[in-house]
């Protein structure tokens, strides 16, 4: 299966490359699963139902979200009937939503869909590694379904690298979220997981993680804010990790950077040329 | 000017591939000065003094440090009589080293290295900012130096990113540590810094941050210690940023990833084929 | 009933005035359960074994921990052999131990007590609010013991004064532990539950939290530790709450605070005189 | 001299006891020196220049401020003419107003208040020992004042501890305010400085921290926010700290709580009775 997953879309520089860009990329690698991080699409907080519906409509077949799911308060009424969005797991009981999906593939597979939230210098939430096994556990790779991407959530890449092994022979791919810088550490862990631990955001790398420079400049220097916190709306870089597994094993045969546009080196899956 | 900066060595793997790799990039790439982190050498903690004069022989111009650079006690001694050697500039006052060095390079110039550690998510310290930003006054690039280093030492890609625009211009380069992986964000600043969020550590990237994996992933399951951390002792990744500045301006015209050996896809900066 | 809880018992100072002192108190306010927080009962760091059974034999009935439930390793084994030993009941599934016991009390009685870690500049652990709420329904005051007594271990006041009104009306007492300094706002909440946002720690107060002022005060300056923390061994203050409640409802019906020996003002229940 | 410190005034309730009572306390205790945090005065954000000179005009002689210093964006502006208003004096270099006042006193002396916030769980910023020490040396206790007030403004106990301490012998007062529960630690220290390592706010304790229950309890429970956090708006408790120091050494002979009104235990120092 070709499987791409792109990393945090921040604001409208984020949310044009990604409808501008993805349409082509599914057609050009041919790809089966899309999956997207959404938590920062509208104005660098969370996500509407509007927005949601444009990605679904370019062609993701699942977003996941993480620390801004619930920043635009629509999303905890419409992520009811948004069966492709997926909030982190470890939430508490009772919150809206899901934690995990399984999502039809482009080529009429199932792909299951986590999203869970790391712990390390993040807001406290239940343990993400006993929440990831429970959904493992209930729909197996190769058993239940085709694929299992997991979306970790998290600041540290203590936690992420943890989660990549916790999971390793058990998920076609883990892909680390939140940071919005990518790392070039993408790699196949030795059970046959493909792992990055920040597959990057998806906007302008002209700014302080997304965001115009100088609000963030200025509170780091003086400590008192002075304006909003607003997304940089220069040229955007889609950031995302490439990956394609065995139809047999559900496992990663194949991994690779995808950097388009904007500011950064740009870097395509040499194996989809 | 031809620079290499090495990002964090961590144990006997990471010192192992410097010591075999580092003399002949020097011959190969014409490099003019290496900057090494070691903040992780001895045994995943601290930097001895042998380990310090092993650098050094191998052709390291100056070596930093970070929340580290006290593990091995020594170093609180030994760093008296090893200019080279230096340390968070924003520890308090009276701490022993310097925070920035002015060390000869090999083309016989001069390059000021400061090393600066982050706020977010680390120990308390005195801001960083103001701290660099006295040291760049006190030794302007161009007036008083022919190249400026920056090792941003911290977590949050935030605060990398803000010392980055910081500094933007009046540095050779910014380059953060800490993380012990690399981003694939390096590039060059509009004020013509080079920049990279985190250059990745030295070592074996089948582990967690370069230590053996199991008792990580033990801490974050169980939450009971039951070992100490050992670095991980498979084949390394040196983890580097090449860059050339100007000789005229001392600023950036080419940035590139170094990534030789170990696990990880493999990066030479192109422009010094 | 007549209960006493007495607040982190902190190295050798810390013991002696409990073994000395509470033979005494049991017999003159004819106490009838007693709960001791023992997480710094051994050098300031865990509980042993013979520790253990030292309180037990001087009166105590339960004994609570926290973060430091494990620094001594044996607690990992004979915990188990240990049923009024009461570790965190958010530790991960599968910890040794218990989370929440119910103990006979001197007068024929049952108590349940629970031991919940916080999470707020905590070390991260599933949500204790959940975790005491599933305990309260298993065992209810009333239906099925005729006290619980809740010791909340945690940071942040925030965090244990929003546990007090979560369990109002559920709960004899709600006693905050960790922070090692006895707050003066105990009061029975609307629904009379005793609470105290911290019930102080057992120890010297010639200290900083309990451990010899010299090294914590050289790290605050400093910044590089230069001896290990040892237990201050001067006069300790025993920190306690009095609480007795009504035999009916088993909720509160007096809160006073202790306070004996050391270097703090004396406090004593007047109900008791 | 005679000396009253009274904690965080939370809210409309706050402000209202301490309008009602201070007068009166002013008169029947012969108080020389009033000093009151108002970093919550203004809604429980911040403070207005209409609430400071309310307090001055109430007879407050110093107001200190906290991490809310500036959450009413009024305060950046009217500091500047408002001397006894006094912000952490380890914020950034060039913020606006003070860090330290000299302050004349109701009988004709002089009176150092400094303003220092902790960084143990708290924003970043610049080390506060080093800073309250430059304070003290420049403006030394019998030689350049007749009485130094530190309000250590921090969440952890042993940071406020340690400050005690460290200025043990210099200061009349080292008052910890921030986390909005009185603490029954009060005393006097070897050096003859009063200590306490909070005072407590000024406010409703039927609430969580002083903000109504309901909010701070939701977010907890369900990690989603569904309102503004507002002030509890009962009867509030006045916390407070009394102290006489010594004419001549300026150094402390006495010290007792206070707690007027509302929900808590009744507290008078008895040696003004
Ligand atoms: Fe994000
Ligand atoms: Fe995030
Ligand atoms: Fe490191
Ligand atoms: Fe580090
Ligand atoms: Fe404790
Ligand atoms: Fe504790
Ligand atoms: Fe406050
Ligand atoms: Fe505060």
């Amino acid at each position: 299966m070709r499987i791409l997953f792109i990393g945090d879309i921040v604001g409208r520089a984020g949310r044009a490359i990604v409808l501008d860009r993805l349409p082509n990329l599914i057609r050009d690698w041919k790809l089966e699963l899309v999956v997207i991080n959404g938590e920062n699409a509208a104005g660098g907080f969370g996500i509407t139902e509007a927005i949601y519906n444009e990605f679904i409509d370019a062609g993701a077949d699942a977003i996941t979200l993480g620390n801004h799911a619930w920043d635009q308060r629509e999303a905890l009424v419409f992520i009811e009937r948004a069966p492709r969005l997926v909030r982190p797991v470890n939430f508490p009981a009772g919150t809206p939503g899901r934690g995990a999906a399984l999502v039809d593939t482009k080529n009429g597979k199932r792909a299951l869909v986590i999203n869970a939230m790391g712990r390390i210098f993040m807001d406290p939430l239940d343990d993400p590694f006993a929440a990831v096994d429970r959904e493992l556990n209930a729909c197996p790779l190769r058993s239940a379904c085709d694929a299992v991407i997991v979306d970790m959530h998290c600041e540290a890449t203590s936690e992420k690298q943890a989660m990549g092994f916790f999971v390793d022979g058990r998920a076609s791919l883990v892909v680390g979220t939140h940071t919005h810088v990518p790392t070039a550490d993408h790699r196949i862990l030795p059970g046959k997981t493909a792992f990055v631990s920040d597959v990057g955001m998806t906007g302008d790398f002209n700014s302080v993680i997304g965001m115009g420079k100088d609000e963030p400049l200025n509170r780091f220097l003086r400590k008192i804010p002075s304006a909003k916190f607003e997304p940089a709306n220069g040229p955007a870089t889609l950031c995302g990790l490439a990956v394609e597994t065995d139809d047999a094993s559900g496992l990663a045969v194949k991994v690779g950077a995808v950097r388009l546009g904007g500011t950064l080196e740009e870097a395509r899956p040499p194996f989809w040329a």
